[in-house]
Parts: C-alpha cells; sequence; structure tokens
C-alpha cells in the first residue's frame, strides 16, 4: 500500500486518499498553475496512525523521507540547510472541507541557523517567531492565550499596534522570549531538528481530527469519522517577505450573493492566517489590481481556468512573493443558500452545468437561509442604529445578548428563542453556540473569518468585524462609540445583509421568494420520486406551506387545535369527566369548532391530501400546572380544588412517552373518535357542498397491534359511514395507521391489509427503537458525541441501521400483502435531506415536513431521485 | 362442511370440533357406557355464528333439526310432544374445559302440555320451574335475582327451608309467577315452541363465550378467543324424578391431595346444578354404596374404567333415575398443585403412563402452589374481601399494615414478625422493607411493577395495582371503596395467588415439599434442553436458588447490593459528585463492600455461573425523597439543603425509563464500570484462593449501539486483565450483553462477535417493543382485555408475533457471525412455562427466573423439550 503521494501522483478524483486539498493541488499542478510543489501523506496513513494508537509505521516514515528528498530535488532546496533552506507549511485536509477545525503549521524547518541564512532579518525572524507560535499551539497543546499574551504584551512594552510595526531587534527579543516560554511550558527546549519538527507536525494534524471542535463540525455535517485526513506538505512561500508581497483568498463569484464578480480580499506583507485571525482588516481583492497588476491579471484568468475546470464557484488562497503568484489552495467554495441557488442556475444558464449537476450542486440544508427572516419594514424606519459591520451572513434578527457560547446553551435550555451571540472574534471552540443562537456579531475579522464563514454555513445571519464597539468580558458589557452601555441580556437586532446594529428589539418578517429560487425549485419537479408535504394545522402554516409547493398536509395534530381558550376549558373539562356522558357532554361542546377547523383546511387544501392525525398527547398534558389556573377550572367544572388536584394527580405518569396516549385514548374512550370523525366529515361534506374536492385521511397514531387497530377503525368507519348516509353525501375518505412503534413496524404483513396508508412517525420510532427518549438524552448524548459513539444525532438524521431497518422492512411486508398501500413519512426526519435520500431509497411515497422545510424537501427528493439514477 | 355431529359420529381426539365435553360423550358412548343420547353443535357453528354477526346460518339450523329428527328417533320420544315428550339439556363446551364460565339450559323442551305428561306432578313442576329460571336466565340475560328472589319469597311465603320441602300447588305457584315475571321483565310471554327454545338456547351459549368472565378466565388459562365453544344437546335423565334418583359428581382420586380414592359427592332427588349451587349439603360419595349400592357397584367400575381409558384422573358427573346410571360427563379433572404432582407420580408408578406423559400432566403453573404458605381453609371461609388486585407474587400472608418501609423495620425490631408494606407504589428505597415484610400491597403498578418483581424474587406474596384502595399517608389510612378506614398497625391479609385482600387475620399454613415433588423435579433433567438458573443477589436467594436446582445465577443486579445503610450514604455521594475524582472517592468506599458481595456468591455458587449484571437504573432512584432524610444527607454531604435538592433536581427525568440508566451510566461515568469490575475481579482471585470455582459473567445492560458496547467492554477488559496480572491469577471471566432494547435487537449481527453472550431483558424489551411503560400500563391495559384486544399480559407471557420476533431473528443472526454464543433469557418471561416453550424452540441456552420459579421453570423446560421431540 503506499502512503505518501508527490503533487504530480494525484489528480482531483482521489480525494479520498489525498484530502480534497490535496487533490486539488494535484490537480492544479497537473494543470501547470503557479502551485509550490510538495507531497502528501494519505487518509490512509491517517488511519493506519489511529489503528497503532496514535504511531506512524516505519514503512510510511520511509515513504515520507522519501518524498522529501524528491521535494528537496525537485525545489533545488535543502530541509534544514543553513545554506539553502528548505522551508514548510503542513496543513490538514479532509475528503470533505472542514475549515478551521483542523489545525496548520507553516515556517515549518526554521532554526536559529536557517533563520541567519535570510538576509531579510524582519521577515526571517517574523517567520520564526510565527513558526514557534503554531508549533507550540498545534503540536505542543500549549494554551494559545501564553504565547498570543506574551507577543501582545510585546506589542505594548514596544507600544505598537500592529505586528508589522515591529522591529528587527523586537522580533528578535519575540523569538528569546518565545524559547523561554516554551521550556518553561515543555521542560525542553524548543526543537531544531526540521525532521523531528516535521513528524511530530504531521502526528499533530493526525490528532487533530479528533479535536473536539473537529467532532462536532463533523456531527453537525454528517461526516463520518473513519474518513481521517491527510496531511499536506508544501515548500513555504511568503506573503511577509516584504511589502511586494501579499497573501489572500479570493471566490470567483460571490460567496454571499452569488453574483457573478471575483471576490475576495489580501492583505500585504502577511501570512496566511492573518487574513483569516482578522487582526488586520484586509483589502478587498479590487485593490490588487492597482498594487499588483501583473499577478491580478495572471489570477483573473487562473480563476477563470479553475472555475471552468470544476465546473463549480471556486474559493482560493493565493500568496504573492516578491511579485511572484503562488495559487496554495482551490476548492468548491462554501456560500449562502442564496448564492448557491444563483450560481446553480447561473451555471445552468451560461451551460457550464446540465440540468441535475444544478439540483445537485444546492446543499439542500442551505435553503434554510433563503427562507430567513427580515425586519419589519415599518419598525425598521424608527430603529436606532448603534453600529456598522461587515454584513457576512444574510438574514434579521433581534435577541439577547450572550457574550460566550456558554451563556447562550444556558439560556437556550431556559427557553430562550432569540440569542445574539457577542465576541472580539469567534474561535471554532464556539461552534455549538454558534449553532444555536440567531445571530452572531463579531467586532474583529472580515467576511471570511471564522465567524463569517461558520455562520454562512449555518444560515445564521451575521455581522462582522464592527470595529466601533467594545466589549467589556469582565463586567459584561457591550460599549458603542456613543458611550452607550449594554449589558448581557439586553436586546439588539442585526441585519447580516447590510451589516447594521441596532438598539433594542425589531421584530421580523418570513422572507420574499426569488425568480432563481422559483426555477430551482420549478425544476425539481422534473425529478420528483416521492410527494413533498407540509405538517399544518393553521391556516397560516397550510398557506406557507402552499406557497412553497407542498401537495398537502401530510399531518394535521388534531390537539394543536385545542388550545384556544374556549376550546381548553371543554377539552380540559372532557379529560377529567368521570362518566362517558359527562365525556360525551365535553365533546359536542368541542365539535362545532373541529368543524370549522378542518371546513376551513379542506377549502385551503382544496383538491390536495389532508392528513388528520387523531388525538394522540397523554391527556395529562392539557391540564393546567399553575395554582391560579387550577382554581379558576376547579370553579368552573363545579369540583373543589382538591378534587381537582386528585383528578389531575391520578392522570399522572411515571413514563408520559409510554403511557396512555394515541389509538390508547380511542381505546378507552371511543366517544373521542366518534367526535373526531364527526368533524372531519361533516366538514368535508360542508366543503363538498361549496365545490372544493377533499378526500380526507384519517391517521390512527400509536398502534401496536392489529385487533386495537381494526377496533379503533371500526369505530370510524361506522361513524362516517353513518353520517355520509343521513347526508346523501358522496364523500369518500382513507384510514391509516402511523407506524412508530416498533412492533406495528414489526407486524407490518399482518396490519398492511386494514388500511389504505402508513405514515412513519419517525420521531417515536426512533425513541422506542434507541429506547431513549428524546428531553432525557440530553443528558448522556453530550458524552456519546464526545466519545464518538454516535456520529449524528438520531433525531436528526435516522438512523438507517436500526429504525432504517424497522421502516424497510415494514415496507415491504406491507406491500407484499397490499400493493397499494401508500407510504409517509410525518416525523422530523421528513425535512432531512440526508433521511430523505434513505427514504426515496426504501420506497417511501411521501414526506411530510414543516412548511418552511417544503423547498429542503423537494430539493432533496429531486437530489435523491438523480442519484438513485445516476449511481443505482 | 359438517357443523352438527351425533355421539356416534365423535371420538375423544375431536375437540377441537367437538369440545371436550362433546368429545367425550362420542367417546363414552363408543366406550358402551350409559350416556343419555345426543348430539353436539360444533365449535366451527360457533365460530360460523360470529363471523354472521350473530345469526345462525339456515345450512346450520337444518342439521341441527336433522339430528333432533335423529335423536327423537334413537330414544322413541317427540320433542314437544304432549303424549311422549323429549325433554333436552343444551350446555356448553369449549376445546379447553372452562368451569362454571359458561351457561347451561336443562328440562328444556318443556311447556304446559308436556308439563301435563308427567303423572309424577312435584317432579314435572319442580323441572318446569327450573327450566323457566334457567332460560330467562341464560337465554334472555335478565338478572338472576329476579327468579332466585321471587323463589326465596315464595319459600318465605310458605315457610320452608329446602325447595324440597315445596308441595305439588307451591311449585305450580311458582311457575304461573315465574311467567309473569318474565312477562314483566320481556313484555312477551314465556316460549311455549319447543324449536324455539332450543334455537334460542343454542345461540344464547354461542353468546355466552364471549361473556366477560369467559374471557378473563381465557386470558389467565392461555386459551384464544378464536377458538369458539360447541354446544352438547342431549336427552335429559332426572335426578329430581323421585327418591329413587339422584345426582352427583366424582373425581377417580382426591383432586386435592392426590390420593387415589374415589371422591365426590351426591344429592338425592336433584338437579345437577343443586350440588354445584350448595344450597342443600350434598352427601359424600361413600354414602351411595348403602344407598344405591347397585349404582354405587357400576359407577366404581366406569370410572375405573375411565380412568384407564383416558390415563388419567377423570372428573365425571352422573345421574340416577329411578335407579338407573347415567354417565353425563367426564373429563381429566382440575387439582391442586400438590395432587397433580402426586396423581402423576403415582400414575407413573401405577405403570399407567410414562415418565414424559407424568412431566406433561402437570400443569407447570400450579407448582407455585406448593412452594408457599396458604390461608388456612376454614378461616378463609368467613374472611371478609375488601379489595382485589392483581396477583402479582403467590402465597398469603396477614400481617401488620405499615404504610412505608422505616415503619416495618422499627416493628420488626420490635419483633413484629407479621408485617404487611402497604404503599402506592416501591421503589428500591423500600428494598429493606420489601425483605422483612411477609406481605407486600401496592396500589399503582402491574404485575411486572417494581414491587412484583422484588417481592417473586424474594418469595414474598404480593398483590398489586389494588386501585380501589386510597393511601393517606399523612393521617396513615388506608380506605376501601365501600369505606372502611384501616389504620396503621391494623391487620390485613393478602393472597398474592387470587390478588384479593381480606380484613384481618387470616392464619396461614407452611408449604410441605414432599417425597414426589422432588422425584418430579429430578425427572425433568432427563429431557433438560435449557439450563434454568435463578436472579439473585442475596445470599439467602442463593441459596433457596440451589436447594431448587438452579444451575447458577443468571442475573445479579449489583443495585440491590447498595441500599443498607453504610452504603447507600456512600453511593448517594457517587451519584450527588460534581466531580470524576469526588465520585471515585465514593466509589473507593463502596468497593470493599461489593468485593466481599461478589464473593460470597462465588463460594455459595462454587462451579455455577455466576452473571452480574452492571448498575441499571436511573440513579435518582437511589435518591431520598423524604424531606428529613434530605436534610440528613445534605448535613453528611456538608452541601446546604438547596444545593442538594438542586443536585437531585438536575438528575429527574421525564421518561426514566427510557433515561440516563443502564450502560448509558458506564458511557458518562466510567469509573463506576471500574469499580464494578475490580470489585468482581477481586472478588474472584480471592475465592480461587480458596479454592472454589469462578468464571465471573460480567453482563452490560440497556447497549443499543456497537461503539457503546465496545467502549464499556474495553473499560471492563482493561481493569480486568490488569488486576489479574497484578495478582499473577488465573481468573477467566466472560463479558455478554443484555438485549433490551429493539436496536439491540435489529443489529445482532453487528454486536454478536464482541460479546460471550446475549441474556434477553424481555421486561424492558417488551415495553420498547410495544411503546407503553408496564407502570402506566394499568390505565388503559383494562380495557384491552374488555374489548379483548389482547388476551394475554404481554409482560406475564412473551409476545411471541412482535417481541418473539426480535428475540428470533436476534438469535438467528448472532449464532450466524458467532457459533459460540451461549443465549439466556433474564426477564420475567423466563419463569413463564409457555414462554419458555418459545425460548425453547428459538435456539435459548438458558432461563433465569427468580429462585421460587426455578421448579416451575424446570418442569416447563422439560415439558417444552418432551413437546418439541413428539410435535417437532
Amino acid at each position: 500500500m503506499k502512503y505518501v503521494y508527490s503533487f504530480n501522483e494525484g489528480n482531483k478524483d482521489m480525494r479520498n486518499t489525498l484530502g480534497g486539498k490535496g487533490a486539488n493541488l494535484c490537480e492544479m499542478t497537473n494543470l501547470g498553475l503557479p502551485v509550490p510543489y510538495g507531497f502528501i501523506v494519505s487518509t490512509d496513513a491517517c488511519i493506519d496512525y489511529y489503528n497503532n494508537n496514535g504511531s506512524i509505521s516505519d514503512e510510511i516514515l520511509d515513504e515520507i523521507y522519501e518524498k522529501l528528498e524528491e521535494l528537496e530535488k525537485t525545489t533545488g532546496k535543502i530541509f534544514g540547510d543553513s545554506k539553502n533552506p528548505l522551508l514548510l507549511s503542513v496543513r490538514s485536509g479532509a475528503r470533505s472541507s472542514m475549515p478551521g477545525m483542523m489545525d496548520t503549521v507553516l515556517n515549518l524547518g526554521m532554526n536559529d541557523e536557517v533563520c541567519d541564512f535570510f538576509s531579510n532579518k524582519r521577515f526571517s525572524y517574523d517567520s520564526y517567531r510565527r513558526f514557534i507560535q503554531m508549533y507550540a499551539d498545534v503540536v505542543m497543546g500549549f494554551p494559545k492565550e501564553s504565547f498570543e499574551g506574551l507577543f501582545d504584551k510585546i506589542k505594548q512594552e514596544k507600544k505598537v499596534k500592529y505586528d508589522t510595526d515591529l522591529t528587527e531587534e523586537d522580533l528578535k527579543e519575540v523569538i528569546t522570549r518565545y524559547k523561554e516560554e516554551y521550556q518553561r511550558l515543555s521542560k525542553t527546549s524548543f526543537p531544531t531538528d526540521p525532521k523531528e519538527q516535521l513528524i511530530s507536525a504531521i502526528k499533530a494534524v493526525f490528532k487533530s481530527w479528533n479535536n473536539e471542535r473537529a467532532i462536532t463540525y463533523r456531527r453537525l455535517n454528517d461526516i463520518p469519522s473513519s474518513w481521517g485526513t491527510a496531511v499536506n506538505v508544501q515548500e513555504m512561500v511568503f506573503g511577509n517577505k516584504n511589502n511586494n508581497s501579499a497573501t489572500g483568498v479570493a471566490f470567483t463569484r460571490n460567496p454571499a450573493t452569488g453574483e457573478k464578480v471575483l471576490y475576495g480580499e489580501y492583505l500585504v506583507n502577511a501570512q496566511g492566517e492573518d487574513v483569516v485571525a482578522g487582526i488586520r482588516t484586509p483589502k478587498s481583492i479590487i485593490n490588487l489590481k492597482q498594487e499588483f497588476p501583473d499577478c491580478y491579471n495572471e489570477f483573473t484568468k487562473i480563476a477563470d481556468t479553475l472555475e471552468k475546470h470544476y465546473h463549480d464557484m471556486q474559493d482560493m488562497e493565493f500568496t504573492i512573493e516578491d511579485n511572484k503568484l503562488y495559487i496554495l489552495q482551490t476548492r468548491n467554495g462554501k456560500r449562502t443558500g442564496t448564492a448557491a441557488v444563483k450560481i446553480a442556475m447561473d451555471l445552468l444558464k451560461e451551460n457550464m452545468i446540465d440540468e441535475k449537476e444544478a439540483i445537485l450542486m444546492v446543499d439542500a440544508k442551505t435553503l434554510d437561509q433563503l427562507l430567513h427572516k427580515t425586519f419589519n419594514k415599518e419598525l425598521l424606519k424608527n430603529a436606532e442604529k448603534i453600529a456598522e459591520g461587515l454584513p457576512a451572513s444574510p438574514g434579521s434578527a433581534y435577541g439577547k445578548i450572550c457574550f460566550d457560547a456558554k451563556h447562550v446553551k444556558y439560556l437556550a435550555n431556559n427557553n430562550e428563542k432569540n440569542l445574539i451571540l457577542v465576541r472580539d472574534e469567534t474561535s471554532p471552540e464556539d461552534i455549538e453556540g454558534i449553532n444555536i443562537a440567531n445571530g452572531i456579531l463579531t467586532l474583529r475579522g472580515g467576511t471570511t473569518s471564522h465567524a463569517a464563514v461558520v455562520a454562512r454555513g449555518m444560515g445564521t445571519c451575521c455581522v462582522c468585524g464592527c470595529s466601533s464597539l467594545k466589549i467589556d468580558y469582565e463586567n459584561k458589557t457591550l460599549e458603542t462609540d456613543s458611550g452607550i452601555i449594554l449589558h448581557e441580556d439586553d436586546y439588539i437586532s442585526l441585519d447580516g445583509t447590510t451589516g447594521y446594529v441596532y438598539l433594542g428589539k425589531i421584530e421580523v418578517e418570513d422572507p420574499v421568494i426569488k425568480d432563481d429560487f422559483k426555477e430551482l425549485l420549478d425544476l425539481t419537479d422534473k425529478y420528483k420520486s416521492m410527494e413533498v408535504r407540509a405538517n399544518a394545522e393553521t391556516l397560516k402554516d397550510s398557506k406557507t406551506a402552499l406557497s412553497f409547493g407542498a401537495l398537502g398536509i401530510g399531518l394535521c395534530r388534531t390537539e394543536h387545535m385545542f388550545f384556544e381558550n374556549e376550546r381548553i376549558f371543554n377539552f380540559r373539562k372532557m379529560i377529567l369527566s368521570k362518566t362517558k356522558e359527562e365525556r360525551e357532554d365535553a365533546l359536542n361542546k368541542i365539535l362545532p369548532y373541529q368543524i370549522e377547523d378542518f371546513y376551513n383546511l379542506f377549502k385551503v387544501m382544496n383538491e390536495l391530501s389532508v392528513n388528520i392525525r387523531l388525538l394522540d398527547p397523554p391527556l395529562h398534558e392539557f391540564l393546567p400546572k399553575k395554582e391560579e389556573e387550577k382554581i379558576e377550572l376547579a370553579k368552573a367544572l363545579n369540583i373543589s380544588y382538591e378534587d381537582l388536584n386528585n383528578r389531575i394527580n391520578s392522570l399522572k405518569e411515571f413514563n408520559p412517552m409510554m403511557g396512555h396516549r394515541g389509538i390508547r385514548l380511542g381505546v378507552t374512550y371511543p366517544e373521542i373518535v366518534v367526535m373526531q370523525t364527526k368533524a372531519i366529515i361533516e366538514a368535508a361534506i360542508k366543503a363538498e357542498k361549496e365545490n372544493f374536492v377533499v378526500e380526507p385521511e384519517i391517521m390512527i397514531p400509536l398502534v401496536c397491534n392489529k385487533k386495537e387497530l381494526q377496533y379503533v377503525k371500526d369505530i370510524i368507519k361506522e361513524t362516517a359511514d353513518k353520517i355520509i348516509k343521513e347526508n346523501k353525501a358522496n364523500v369518500s375518505y382513507k384510514i391509516g395507521t402511523m407506524i412508530e412503534i416498533p412492533r406495528a413496524a414489526i407486524i407490518s404483513k399482518d396490519i398492511a391489509s386494514d388500511v389504505e396508508f402508513y405514515s412513519f412517525g419517525t420521531n417515536d420510532l426512533t425513541q422506542m427503537t434507541y429506547g431513549f427518549s428524546r428531553d432525557d438524552a440530553e443528558k448522556f448524548l453530550p458524552s456519546y458525541y464526545q466519545k464518538q459513539i454516535f456520529e449524528f444525532d438520531p433525531f436528526v438524521r435516522v438512523d438507517e441501521e436500526g429504525v432504517g431497518t424497522l421502516i424497510k422492512n415494514a415496507i415491504k411486508d406491507a406491500k407484499e400483502v397490499n400493493k397499494d398501500i401508500k407510504i409517509g413519512v410525518c416525523g422530523e426526519h421528513a425535512g432531512d435531506p440526508k433521511s430523505i435520500e434513505f427514504f426515496a431509497k426504501v420506497g417511501v411515497d411521501y414526506v411530510s415536513c414543516s412548511p418552511y422545510r417544503v423547498p429542503i424537501a423537494r430539493l432533496a427528493v429531486a437530489q435523491a431521485t438523480i442519484k438513485t439514477e445516476t449511481f443505482g
């Protein structure tokens, strides 16, 4: 087995072995682009490293040294040589891009003798101190603060603001003091042997594959831990050599809007990390045209070549050393949902890609962002703008100020929904907080800073580089340049599209859909192997669903209809009834409301399916919890408070999730089924009389047994048929069951002939199959992620191995006995692209998700169709 | 299809079609015994009746009339004729005997003219009034009280005590007033057409198949509702004709003791119902020898013939009409457990049956009775039943009411021996109280609730889910639904075999284990296809298990070991620890106790398997609930009460059954696994040094994922191997997993290679597969039984279709990848004979049940083996 590859030995299709970065470095080398030469230690070597308890085998070491020799020959430089030294960059690169999640060491091979070689002392000292700093951080794992703090201290002592203001002598002092700090922390002196440096750095990159932020990133992005990372070892070129040098990043199109224009930024006399770290604010790529005209021309040509070659928008890193351009990386660029859609549709129109490629190009998850909210225009007019930063990720949001990710999590756990994370800059450690917050505000860094990249990926609104603000972390305050002082938990509002920051709360409104988005969605209809419906009860949700192209309601949760004031009273009365008569009496009072609800739904969804689930949750969920509400209810029911409390207590359950709910309510209180069926059928008759086309689907939840299903089904049929006959109406309806209990899936062959449809309730099915409840799992799931036992949240992405096996077999069994049975999915997973791909494979006919996920689901369905056609 | 059979058309092997009673009537007819002739409407006709919404098809009616004609020819009498009338009995008879559960009508065909025919008027009036009474009850469903009350009233008016004291005239008046009452209740006059009477009676018998007591009986006796009942129509013979007539029942052996002696009773001048009804006290069968010497001689010969013919003790009904003996029924007699064992072993010794037949003859479930205390029969007759709950753990007990475990301990320390713990429900905290008390009564929870499981394990009698009672903990009272209020220290008595609760003290008698019982158990060893082990933690339980022939411990629940005073404190400290160090510190204090526990177990079980399950239940189960205990604990932990409360609250769960427990504790707190492994291995080393033979099996609970299993397994291996190496010991141990989460069963192929054994935890597996918790299911299961959705309690008998499918497939998959894997079952079902039969079929290697169920399991295993050999 081969473990190490020179850049001329690979190509772009070898990302599994070489990682994305490495494969593209090879590809660019083959294209003849100006890429500093190097070699790649493959992902196989990483896997081998982990299999050998974190050591690199002799075989692999030999290959590394062999390639190193080859690199010396190619560059004509010698590693560690004091006359003609070769310096290296060592960078991670997994199969799938994980920006900022893993580690990089630059200027490797540096030591005192090598440093002496360079005539430009400012440059060589600067490179040396950066190397020590990165090595200490990445390889040794010393706290970042030690060296950064020391650097800041020296800058303070020297009274300079920017790194570039430090003199040669200053930098020399930095190196000395860095070495001392290194010695203090490690009890050994800084390693001078370049080969030792190299092997340690490679190991450190391997190790960084399993650092906590990488694990979290993988989980959020569905990347398996078994892939491992490759390590790219490449000759250094220096953007920090002098003022004829620079370093930067650029996109072939605007990654925020998708506009076809070169987009990016650079810093003169700097190394790559400076651009990302946001210590100095970089210049827009436009300025390159004047500052480095030749390089700019060459770069635009290369950008064009790369985009055409990869058929996709490229994200490139470049360095200019002494007026010579080098390309250090290219990859398909991350983009906002808006940009993704625009780029895909533009590339299609430019004939660079075909329809299927356009559909596959857009990450379905990012569509979320297009559906994001904007400020209410009227409220915005009177809003007080307190600062302006860079528009880093679109959308608007308001929320309570949180100065760290911990506080975000804390408030979220206390049911706060609107939270803004405010920081000087973010680091990968903040990733969970960024995930929860609905807005990110940073004071430093540009539109390619960590905060910006991550926020865009998540569709979270983000304003960056808002340097007029000042954070006092200790006192937890945020001060504006006009002297306003805000505290933690005060409200601010962010506009990620303009970069404006406002005082207080500005209400947000729902998004408007653009043409290219509609075109893309229209396109998906050509590749529709499953129907997409929405989970909705209200008219508003139903209309939203329709506007996004939902083909019906796949789940109407009737219990959500019981919470309005007058209804909840009678509903509670029903629950607390002691006799069947009392119960029927209360139900009769609810009936007219239910008829009205369903009638309105039928009208709005005219001609489309409406699937209504009978009452599902445990009854005690509807009962009052507060003292005063109980007193009121007791009075209204004309029973004593004590009696009420007793009745409420008698409804309490040890494990409500596994209690008296769903069809079990229908078995114990058939009168509930009768009332709901009446309401559905009477509403349908009413709507049909007005020439709406209605065919209600009545769905029975939580079934686990054939006779139980038949018992409730018979009540529905009897009730419905009687009303239809009495009204001489012609309404037809369907009866189906949810499959959400493992036993129901297991006995599918037994029950499929009793129903016209199945709908998999994957939330409950996941809970029961795993034997843990969603609400309680939070206590141990963090350990499971941290220890890599779980690589994804089974409540977000369907567990194909366990839950999926139940689903697959249940569908197969059902179709054997009832070939016309219609199969749906109405759990959370119905809006998750990866899960949708699975559902398409196992023969699901429709998925039903929340209205705002309908576009995502439509795109995911089309992608699944195309993938199945293409890859079988 | 043939629906109606004459007695000469059937035989004893046709019970599926003819019912047990009918098949035996045919068999006796064929044997030439004096059986009044008749015909049988088959079970197929009953099924047809239910399929046709309760009507008898014309085809079947025709067959009935045809057989009726044949019967008229055979008897020379004519149905409804006033000159030579044929009177009939109409009796139910299912495939399996269901004594008293269904209905009978005697003297059918009677009307005014027929009545006139008989010269003995006392007799004919008596027969007529009986007929009206039975018809009104059985066919019309009028309340029994109406006619019985009227009869009693007339007896009062006439000032007589016994029916036989009524004169001809009195009886005539009874008939007149009966007819009036019938008219009043039915608004029609009493039917005079015999054919109408007959068909109505047949329908009534069919209908009685689904009366509530029949449904309950079937559920308790595992009889499927699909079988239906047959109807036996037979010429009447009259034991009430005169004083040369009599009627009675007799057994070929004593059904209570098994003694080989004719046993039974009879009444002169009576019909069968009188014997059962107990209005007059019947005479012992011995007296027949003097009163009817010829009949007696004939009867003893017939009894002998029948017993030899059927190879089993017979239960016979007979009638003497005018000194002529008729046999009306024979069947294998019901018997007590004691009798069952004696009869089986006696018949074996008498060479009437072989070993296999002897084993199959004893209903394994009845062995329970031989192992527990029972109430004194005489005292029980006068006892006042105050409530009825679920029979959760067999045996009888009386004692003082204690509302908490503390009071139990307090009274026990004051030398009170008879104590009943009465609680809404129990938790592991109550374990010491349960251990001391001689009876447990809970108001909530089913037969697999905590109280039930623990009580069964200890052989303590227990009644569960007794929801008609109400505890007022504050005032320490127990109230019955009839308003009786009992106080702490008042006496009650419990029968854990029936679920009845009695007022006051009923003395109990000890069980006696006889030689024949031991012989039977020894016999089972010859047919042992599965090992039987016991669930046990204490030395007492282990010794009990050994005495019943358990071949090891199949489940040692370590958490039960943590409740003694000193331990619980450190265990609570461990739970409430904020840091790993604190937790390890507390665990280190528990370690010596655990070592001692295991060491003692290993010594007692020398050479036998000991399977130890790592900590399983949610931690908060161990925390104090009472104010004063919390205050005490806070003080001991040196934290504030508020802090303690916060920590306790943070451990609360929404659905504890699906929460942070089992292996999940091992993943979040690996130090618990380390401590328990240490304890097990060090104990094993200690025991081995003393020349005991030990190979501990370490079992991981609640696994649902391969990596999770591997993570904990690695900790166990590492810890164990290190200790073994350090001690230069030679202990070998096994690691296995419980399969109790549906997902674990589904991914069996994936995990089987990681372990040496599986143990199915069928309690949890049933809960998760059905999606209901056993504690909450009590709220709706009664409806499920009543509506015949469930025919048995899936927590008592394994659900073969759902849960069983998971088990079967998991075993198949496991053996494919790991042919040496050992398969056990340690849930409640491991002690249930029907379930054991299933486990034997699907390849289980051992079952592990509570010590007192070991004999039952051993017998059930042997029966399963023999059935498999015989029927494949």
